[in-house]
């Protein structure tokens, strides 16, 4: 039960946005952007990003949903999605894919954890700067939505069909849909 | 040394801001909603949570700016802020402001340490639904933009000065100045 009265049956991050459109207006826009705007990332690796970010976080509703959306924009589809949960570093993922996950771990854990190493390790494996910008913003948007979803303990559907339908939409119509 | 080639010598977030101009909008545009605007938090209490935060983040550009924002709007100014740095249960805070401020503690290390019980000493101590929402969320996104400024290993300045000077600048003229 969410810690406050939410006055909508929304999940998650819906229900929040709902609740106080003064603040889902530029959360929405930068989820948008982060996830869907003009950059040199793939969406559906930015997905991923977000995905793999929520689960060190143990957020459910967040994993599940960007998992999803992952999934859907991914060749790998939750095959690959599952891959990388369980060990990003073993995941049939490109070297470049994963040293930017290992860099989107650091920033889950502090932003001090991004060490030279570790973007000289993606800029060796073939990412420019701009795709590791966009890396650390996405991981660190994420432990803001994580944080935002739990902290105020809004429900997650169990049922794994209701994020795939969230993710449909999503990746048809964006964030702004929400 | 910042860990990409930002183009610009500004410090901490806004030369990330200025690198990126496609985030920067809704990133600027959540600070000033959150910050600044409607709400039924004073905004100097806002910049206390968002500077504490950013303290037990380590975050050393945001953790001077927003103290320094804090300090210029309330009345205790930079005395309180330091005690608050010092030790939140004993600083000379109202019961409310204090359990806000324990609230903001338990979404920096982790949404799911929102306890219910946190949350009931909040509403005994006088807080609204919406404070408590408010409280959550600046938290949430400090630990988002805290991540974002270390995790690219932006600069930060030494002197207190500058971070005055920016506060005088932000709590006049906002965030979208940026």
């Amino acid at each position: 039960m969410p810690h406050i009265e939410l006055g909508n049956p929304l999940p998650g991050l819906p229900a929040l946005l709902r609740y106080r459109p003064e603040t889902a207006g530029p959360l929405s826009a930068l989820a948008e952007t982060l996830l869907r705007g003009p950059g040199p990332l793939p969406r559906g690796e930015r997905e991923l990003i977000a995905a793999h970010v929520s689960s060190l976080n143990e957020c459910r509703f967040c994993d599940a949903s960007h998992s999803a959306c992952a999934a859907v924009q991914l060749p790998g589809g939750d095959d690959l999605v599952a891959a990388v949960h369980a060990d990003p570093g073993a995941a049939p993922v490109d070297d470049r894919l994963r040293a930017l996950l290992r860099i989107a771990a650091a920033v889950q854990r502090s932003g001090r954890d991004v060490t030279p190493e570790l973007v000289d390790a993606a800029r060796a494996a073939g990412a420019d700067d701009v795709q590791i910008h966009d890396t650390v913003l996405i991981a660190a948007a994420f432990c803001m939505y994580n944080r935002y979803v739990d902290g105020l303990a809004t429900t997650a559907p169990d049922d794994p069909r209701a994020y795939r339908a969230m993710a449909e939409r999503l990746t048809t119509e964006g964030y702004a849909s929400l």
